[in-house]
């Protein structure tokens, strides 16, 4: 079950609504989160009371972004535990709510083996339950840390390669505080430049279908106070073409162990045009993005997503006037089939680094991926 | 002053309903247009009885496409002369109505010149604007006709760039009757491939912002009986990574000396991503696209759009809520800039052949357009 807390996004000043947060009224812990469905025209906030609630949020992406997906997975599964739910039912159900993103089944795995270790060592359910969200909160708090580490590598690594500093960076899709426990993980380097007076203009990508780009990056550099500005995605060519792209920062879903990124749809043709024009094009994201267990871009389950993304118009403001499958409008003829990979997939010689937070990959290669996944705390380790 | 005249867009058969023509009904002459942003949810026709009402349509794109706006600059001419209003005027605001595509100066030059000739031998208001309506007349033909020739060239050439057949072809905007006296351009050489059963798939790029490839060519391919499928223009990356691309055929506005193709935005990602994955980059243009007097890419006037269009999201059938400066709904937050250039250009290496009425250029070179150009009749002789 999820309520709704709504607030008007009338006033203008940085609002402090977390991602999401676990609280405990008197009648249960619950887990709240930011409805990023909403965004930016209203900041309401969606309260899950259940593991099903939040699959639901997690498949309508209320709640997305990798590293968020892991936090949540993690939180759901303590959820689940603390109200007295089926643990492992509510862990598969989580661990399934979408494909793509490895961070999800780890947050998962994370707070279901803390609970399954505490019952093995003999421990009631309560303790159990306290296990699972103490795992959890674990995982949030390294998430936090983690960013703010992605950014000093990446600010690094942007001073060197681009010296004279004024970076124009380019982004796509949505990677700050809004997939994170902290500021995120490409945004976050852009939002660190820029507090360190070296970032001349925030590129953009809208990121159709739906839009995290205009709806949640734009918000985020708005409220930072960033020089911004949106562009469709199919503009970005232009740009580089006029040499006013010096960078792009991207985030990621799932890193293959030869160093494939699986990311937002969209990513591999900037690739593809930075490659074209010399342009550093820069990962960025947590230890816990690596998959060893997958070995290529191939291999990557990229989720397919309902037509109705790509067929209909909607936006939250817009009230839903027929029966169309998604509730929006329609802006292609009746009948139209939609390809909608939610992610695509960037060959690793096509990026020129990796930061993590255990430091920067570059060039990208198998054996320098397993190095960092070894010097990180070990719990991804293949 | 422009009227409406709506037909409901419920029954699924294909219209007859032109894209332009002219008509002559008692109470004077009338240009009458399909206005393409009612498309595909409405067939809605606009009745222009002057050129500023036609300047409004042009400015708004409720008739758009290269080759069609010099059909419509060119009948503007004609509607203003013969209602009695100043030619020269009319001309001038209609060739400055939008400054990308060269065809629209091309048509009301054409009208014109054959106005300015009738009176200099002699005729009278009468006979100059039968004059200026038998050159628009003519025009309109001349670019039906052309359309069937560019149709066979290019389906000449994709059989022998695809000998296997079973041609999955990628479009970006809209180039079939939308744009044109006949079939179109691009989608012409597409729909001719698909009567001769060699057309497997048309993929169909969303073309944001304003969709012509949702709203338009989907529209074309859904009344032809294609197998089409939609997609955002960021999903095309993927596609090509897939095998999934045999071809992209895409229309121009302009064509420069040196063979630099500027169309909509978004073109010149395809291009770059075609040559990396070595699929073929045809560009379908009549040779009235070609513009000998703008030497090269970096001349050509890019026309830039108003960043609503990026920031809202509209559809005919939305009821404008605010007081938005488009009067759709923003999605991105108040006060986003947007960057919004509606063309990008195509350096000559990127591209694989020009099919025109005339040939196929291939390799595109400076000497082989011009050799093109003197072939055609030489109304565009530089």
């Amino acid at each position: 079950m999820a309520d709704q807390y709504a607030h008007s996004g009338d006033d203008k000043r940085p609002t402090d609504i977390p991602a999401i947060r676990w609280e405990e009224p008197p009648e249960g812990p619950v887990l709240v989160l930011l409805d990023q469905t909403r965004l930016p025209a209203e900041e309401v906030e969606r309260v899950c009371t259940d593991a099903s609630a939040l699959v639901e949020a997690i498949r309508s992406l209320a709640v997305r972004g990798a590293p968020l997906l892991g936090i949540a997975g993690a939180y759901g599964v303590a959820l689940a535990a603390a109200r007295g739910f089926d643990v492992e039912e509510a862990a598969a159900a989580l661990a399934g709510a979408r494909p793509t993103a490895v961070n999800l089944a780890v947050g998962v795995r994370r707070a279901q083996s803390a609970h399954e270790t505490a019952l093995a060592k003999g421990g009631d359910v309560r303790q159990a339950a306290a296990a699972a969200l103490a795992a959890a909160r674990q995982l949030h708090r390294e998430d936090a840390e983690a960013s703010g580490r992605m950014a000093e590598h990446g600010v690094a690594l942007l001073d060197e390669l681009l010296p004279s500093g004024g970076h124009r960076i380019l982004t796509h899709c949505n990677t700050g505080s809004l997939v994170s426990g902290g500021e995120g993980t490409a945004f976050a380097v852009a939002l660190a430049a820029h507090r360190a007076g070296r970032l001349r203009r925030l590129w953009v990508d809208e990121t159709r279908p739906l839009l995290q780009g205009a709806r949640l990056t734009a918000y985020e550099a708005a409220r930072s106070g960033m020089a911004y500005t949106l562009l469709t995605d199919n503009a970005a060519g232009s740009l580089f073409a006029a040499g006013e792209v010096d960078a792009v920062l991207i985030g990621a879903d799932r890193i293959t162990a030869d160093g494939s990124v699986a990311n937002k749809v969209g990513s591999y043709p900037l690739a593809v045009l930075a490659r074209y024009h010399h342009v550093p094009f820069i990962v960025v994201a947590p230890v816990t993005t690596v998959d060893l267990d997958t070995p290529d871009g191939a291999s990557v389950e990229v989720e397919q997503r309902p037509g109705h993304e790509v067929t209909e118009v909607t936006a939250p403001q817009v009230p839903v006037v027929g029966s169309e499958a998604g509730g929006g409008i329609p802006v292609a003829p009746l009948g139209t089939q939609a390809y909608n990979p939610a992610f695509d997939v960037t060959p690793p010689e096509l990026v020129t680094a990796i930061v993590t937070e255990e430091g920067v990959v570059s060039p990208v290669t198998a054996e320098a991926l397993a190095q960092v996944c070894a010097r990180s705390r070990g719990v991804t380790a293949g």
